[in-house]
């Protein structure tokens, strides 16, 4: 199965159907920024996971569309808001939107992406029951992803961040929308309810795999091929699972260093450069891909139970496309 | 009738209500800026009218408190990030969220603020129908309120708005919480469709003559000592009613005068004195004085059409009250 194919075979079809939802508006100034990041690209990852596990179940992908379209515009939303706040200046190798249209402009352009998904959520085809359930499933997605927000820029301040808060950080941070998406998809698609914990699962496992494993991907990769600055997350303080492993792992002088260095942002190239070093010695980097992996074999084990399907396969493959793991 | 008396006694029932469902969570520093505002006082003007116009047709006001809860939060998730974007250090004389908790945790507490306001409309106890319209009212009334932000926003480098062009961006900043207030209020109240749209227009007329009185006030109140206020909205090229009224009545030199000082940042307290002058010269504060009251006039007018009642008389009183005219 080419994995690839199936993916842009459904993301071109959601695109399509994103253009004709999010068209120009006025003022112009405000619809192109509300307009730049989600058509800057994306591998739509969620939308294709809403689609599939609607397929998986039997279900009709049409009913998925609206929904799809507003995770992906709940995604946007987030990342708009999120680059104010990290002042990143780049994404999707393109102008943060604050950086291209100013940061008050960015602002209304998340709020007004964040008003646009419910007006797709409202545009669902099915029971008013389901529909409201659906819908407070989103609801109550965003304000997680609101906490695990706060929740990663209040761990910049602090080194004593355990595993399990930075776990239960990116889950409500990043994997409860991939949770969210694949749930959802699922019960739009009129599954059981055995279909929809596996499904629930599927999201979730994955959720927490692609956040480490883009944690990793930040730290052992460079700017050209990413699209981000390099060296931010560390003079950030940003706390992934390899800064948290790294700083409870080690000790003495290197525990020291690198609690000076993370959060100091005015680290020099070497002291980066130790940094990478104290990673590699303490085999955090190592750990965190390991862990990555972990969470998305459970991906894929959690949904065995589902009937054998293209779509089952393809949302197999699916767990290890979103980590770029060749098979 | 004691105004208000009225009015507190339904603001704090309003608050008793709002202070159950905004409670704190985790993280603790996200729900304390969240909190912060809404706390911080107001007139409940908003909750005010969705309770009265319920009432003035009949319905039992326990029915809109979630409605109302939402219609506030929408109002403080509106402030909170034009605060950010305004620059602005203090609002009902307390530091701004972004002041007091920083800018990245005041846009994530307006996105949370934003997301609180749904929770509460599930919590709406009504046939599935009528919860599906009334939410989808709030939805496209929090697209207005974004574009208007952003029209205001573009006024600003611009000196050839027309008064038609500012009526519409502060029906979209301003007038369209108050007309879904009033309207959805007497939807839940379960009004008959005359009723309810002569709430809407009440709403409607409301918001508008509030917005202009609000402008006019800023400018009226630092007659005699040209605060630093006025002069920065002056510096800003802020494009209020007056604003826009002077310079598209003002000829020659003054008119001149007056584009160049509009949005210049380093105009002197000689050139917003000479803004001031040209500003009587054309009649322009008189003029948007008249023009709030027209709009407050028309409110009162369009509701002549409900039945008698205590609320219907309230709501005639609070057309006075928002802008504070002696009866």
């Amino acid at each position: 199965m080419d994995i690839k194919k199936e993916l842009t075979k459904r993301a071109d079809f959601f695109n399509g159907q994103l253009e004709k939802f999010l068209k120009n508006g006025s003022p112009e100034k405000l619809y192109d920024a509300a307009r730049h990041l989600p058509f800057a690209g994306g591998k739509r990852l969620r939308p294709c996971m809403a689609m599939l596990s609607c397929e998986a179940v039997n279900g009709d992908i049409i009913n998925v569309i609206p929904l799809s379209i507003a995770i992906e515009l709940i995604h946007n939303f987030t990342l708009v808001h999120d680059d104010i706040m990290d002042k990143s200046t780049l994404r999707r190798g393109k102008n943060t939107v604050h950086i291209k249209y100013s940061e008050p402009t960015a602002i209304i352009a998340g709020d007004l992406l964040f008003t646009k998904a419910f007006e797709s959520m409202h545009k669902i085809q099915t029971s008013l029951e389901v529909f409201k359930n659906v819908e407070y499933g989103l609801i109550d997605c965003i304000r997680e992803i609101c906490e695990g927000q706060q929740m990663d820029m209040g761990f910049e301040e602090r080194n004593n961040v355990t595993e399990e808060q930075y776990t239960e950080m990116i889950r409500k941070k990043t994997a409860v929308l991939f949770q969210y998406s694949s749930e959802a998809g699922a019960i739009l698609g009129e599954c059981t309810k055995e279909q929809e914990n596996a499904l629930n699962q599927y999201g979730l496992s994955l959720g927490l795999g692609f956040q480490i494993w883009d944690d990793y991907l930040d730290i052992s990769s460079n700017k050209e091929i990413l699209g981000k600055d390099i060296g931010n997350d560390i003079r950030n303080g940003k706390k992934t699972l390899i800064a948290v492993h790294s700083i409870n792992s080690s000790e003495g002088k290197e525990k020291k260093q690198l609690e000076q260095i993370f959060g100091n942002r005015n680290a020099t190239e070497e002291d980066i450069k130790n940094v990478y070093r104290i990673l590699e010695k303490t085999g955090s980097i190592e750990y965190a891909k390991k862990t990555a992996l972990k969470y998305i074999d459970e991906a894929k084990e959690s949904i065995q139970i589902l009937p054998d399907s293209d779509a089952k396969q393809i949302l197999m493959n699916l767990a290890d496309y979103a980590i770029k793991r060749k098979k």
